[in-house]
C-alpha cells in the first residue's frame, strides 16, 4: 500500500458533492442562500422578474450591463434571425420516435447543430458569442417543434414581431399567446436563466476546461440538467400534485408519505437555499395570477396547501426546507398549458444564456478542471492467465 | 458588499482546476504521477497491456475482478450481440454532412441511442449495466460506420468470431486485420480504458450526480474528451509530426517553435504525471513494433527524436514534461491506418468502459456535485427602465 496519488502540493479531500467548495470566480450571479437572495450582475432578481424581459437579461448576462433601446433591438433581431430551424434539423426531429423523452431529444438536437456549423470547433471569443446567440435562439424552436412533431403536426416558424417568450408559446401552440401568458413566460425565463455554480453550469465549465467547443458544453449542461435532483424536479413536482389529486387530500398524503413515510416533497429543499428561494416567492405570485386568470385554482390551491402543511412540520422547519424554484413554476407552466415533460426543456431554454455566459467566462481564464480521487481498491495483484482463473 | 454565498460550513476556495483536490473514492484505478505508475483494480497497467485483451479489462472494470473463461466468453458474446447498429442509427449517420467532425458525430449519435431505448430513463443498477454494455458495444460500430459513410461507402456489420478490437478494424477498413494490428489495438484500448478522475470521467460523474441517465453521462464525457487539452491531444500530436515533416527537421523546429517560441510539444506534459506516463512507455514500444512491421519508420523516428530533443532541454527537465499517452499512440494509430481525426473517437471507444464504471460507482454512493463560486461582480445596482439607459 505504498502507492498514493501523485501530488505537487498535498492532496486535500473535499466535502462530498463539493458542497461549499469555491471552484472559481464569476461576475454573473450571487446566490445568498442564508438570506434567500439572488442577484444577476448587480441586479436583484425581484426587479429583473418584475421589469425586465428575457432579452434584457440575456444581454445583461453576456455583457454585464443592461442594454439601451438600440442594443436591445439589435439583440432581439439577432435572436430572431437565428431562430428558424434548418430543413436538416426539422428532418432530424421528424426521424425521432414520438415517445422519446423531450430532454433526450433536446440534448441530441443541440448536439447535432454542431454538425451543420463549419466553425463548430473554432473557439475564439467572437465564435463563442455567435454560438451562444445561435443556441439561445434555436433551442426554443427545437422544443416547440418537437412538441408539434411528436403530435403529428407541422412545426411553426417564428414571427419577427414577437420576442423569445412569445415566440416559444406561439410556435408551441400555434395560436397567439395572451399578454399575461407572455409576461409570465418572460418572468419564468428571467428567473431561471442563471444561478451560480449549479451542477449543469459546473459540468459545462468542466467540458469547456479541456478546450472543447460551445456545442459540447451546452450538450453536457442539458444532460446534467435532466436529472431529477436538478432541472427534472419541476416535472416531478407536478406529477406529485397529480398524485395528491385535490387540496382535500394534502394532509393525508403528507402524513402517509412524508411524515410517516420515506418520500420527499418534490420541489422543496435546496442545496444552497436555507431560506425561501427568492425565485419561488415570485413564481408563487405568478402561478396564482395565472390560475386566477384561467379560473382554475385547483392545482395552485393544492400546492399552496401542501407548502403550508410542510412548512408547519417540525422536520421541515428544522432542516430549512422551503419551496424551491421548481415548486411553483410547475403550477405556472401547467396553467399556461406547457406539457409536463416539456417543463425541463423549458428550464434549459431559460438557462442557455447563463450556461453560455459561464462558458465565455471559463475561456477568459481557463485551467483544465481535473481533480483527484482516493483509490480504495486492491493493490499488488498478480496477473493470472485466463485458463488458471 | 455584505452579501456573501450561503454556507452551512465555512466555504473553502479550492486550487484552480481542482488540482490535487480529492473529490471522492474509487476502486477503479490508481494514478501515481510521481512514480509514473498506473493500476486498474489492483493490476499493473504493464501486465494488462501485455497479457489482457480489451474484453478482459472491460470485465475487470465492471466487476473488479478478472473473468474466468466462461465469464469472458459471456461478455464477448453479449458485446457482439449489441454491436450491430439499428437501421435508424445508420440512417441518422447517413443524414449527417460528410465534413462534420467525427467527435461531434459520435457525441450526437451516442446521445441519439437513448431515443430508441424505452428504458433510457430507468436508472436501476441492472439497467445501467445494460446500457454500459450497449454503449461499449455500439460505439466502435458507430465510429467505423461514420468513417465509411463519410467516404461514400456502406457500413460493414460486425463478425461474431472477432472481439471488439478486431471488429473495429474490420468494420473500419472492410478487410481482415492482421494479428499484430489486432494486438496493438487491444493494447491501445486496454491502456486508454480508465484513468482515475480525469476531466471527462469527472464530467460524467457530475452529470450522473443529478440523477441523470447513462446516455447523458456518456454524451457529456465524449464532449469533454473532445477538447485539445484532453483526448483531442492525440490528433494535435500527429498534426505536429506532419508539420515537422522529417526527423532532420526536428531540432530546427524545436528551437524555432518551442525553445525560442511560445508553442508546446503536443503530447508532452500531464496534469498528474511528473514522471514518464507508463502508458507512453508501452505505446512507444507498440509504435516501434508496428512501424518495423510496415517498414515505414519515418514518423516513429521523428517522434522519437523529438522526444529525446525535448527531454534533453532544461525546461522540460525542470518542469517534468514527459511524453504522455497521446504522444506515441498517435504514431501507433497512424501506422495501423486510423484516420487522424478518428484518433479521439477511438480514445472514446477505449474509455467508455471506464466512464460507465465510474457512473455505476457514482450511483452506489451519490450526492449532487454542486460546488460554489466566488461572486466578484457588482452589487446593489438599481433598476433603470430601458428608455433611461
Amino acid at each position: 500500500m505504498t502507492d498514493k496519488p501523485a501530488t505537487t502540493t498535498a492532496p486535500a479531500a473535499a466535502p462530498k458533492g463539493l458542497q461549499n467548495v469555491i471552484v472559481g470566480q464569476s461576475k454573473l450571479s450571487l446566490v445568498n442562500g442564508t438570506e434567500g437572495k439572488l442577484i444577476y450582475a448587480g441586479y436583484k432578481i425581484e426587479d429583473l422578474a418584475e421589469y425586465a424581459n428575457f432579452e434584457e437579461v440575456i444581454y445583461l448576462l453576456w455583457n454585464l450591463k443592461l442594454p439601451n433601446k438600440s442594443e436591445w433591438e439589435g439583440l432581439r433581431k439577432a435572436l430572431f434571425d437565428n431562430m428558424a430551424l434548418s430543413a436538416e434539423t426539422i428532418a432530424l426531429l421528424k426521424s425521432f420516435p414520438p415517445k422519446a423523452t423531450p430532454m433526450s431529444v433536446l440534448r441530441t438536437a443541440v448536439s447535432a447543430l454542431a454538425l451543420y456549423d463549419p466553425k463548430a470547433d473554432v473557439n475564439t471569443v467572437e465564435e463563442n458569442k455567435r454560438k451562444a446567440l445561435l443556441l439561445t435562439a434555436k433551442t426554443p424552436t427545437i422544443v416547440a417543434a418537437w412538441e408539434r412533431i411528436r403530435n403529428g403536426k407541422e412545426p411553426i416558424a417564428p414571427r419577427a414581431d414577437y420576442g423569445l417568450a412569445a415566440n416559444f408559446l406561439y410556435m408551441l401552440k400555434g395560436t397567439e399567446p395572451k399578454q399575461q401568458e407572455i409576461a409570465v413566460m418572460d418572468a419564468y425565463l428571467v428567473l431561471l436563466s442563471e444561478h451560480g455554480m449549479n451542477a449543469s453550469t459546473f459540468s459545462a465549465r468542466v467540458t469547456t476546461s479541456t478546450l472543447s467547443d460551445m456545442y459540447s458544453a451546452i450538450t453536457t449542461a442539458i444532460g446534467t440538467l435532466k436529472g431529477a435532483a436538478h432541472g427534472g424536479a419541476n416535472e416531478e413536482a407536478m406529477n406529485m400534485f397529480f398524485e395528491i389529486g385535490s387540496a382535500d387530500n394534502v394532509e393525508k398524503w403528507f402524513n402517509d408519505n412524508v411524515k410517516n413515510g420515506d418520500r420527499r416533497v418534490m420541489g422543496m429543499g435546496h442545496r444552497v437555499y436555507k431560506a425561501l428561494d427568492p425565485r419561488a416567492a415570485v413564481l408563487n405570485r405568478k402561478a396564482k395570477e395565472m390560475s386566477d386568470a384561467t379560473g382554475n385554482l385547483k392545482w395552485y390551491d393544492l400546492a399552496s396547501k401542501l407548502d403550508k402543511t410542510a412548512r408547519a412540520d417540525e422536520e421541515f422547519i428544522k432542516k430549512n426546507l422551503y419551496a424551491n424554484v421548481d415548486y411553483y413554476s410547475a403550477i405556472a407552466l401547467y396553467t399556461i398549458g406547457i406539457p409536463i415533460d416539456q417543463f425541463t426543456p423549458l428550464f434549459a431554454i431559460a438557462r442557455i444564456p447563463g450556461w453560455s455566459a459561464h462558458v465565455l467566462e471559463q475561456w477568459e481564464n481557463n485551467r483544465l478542471i481535473r481533480p483527484d480521487v482516493d483509490y480504495v481498491g486492491p493493490m499488488d495483484l498478480q496477473w493470472v492467465p485466463i485458463e488458471k482463473r
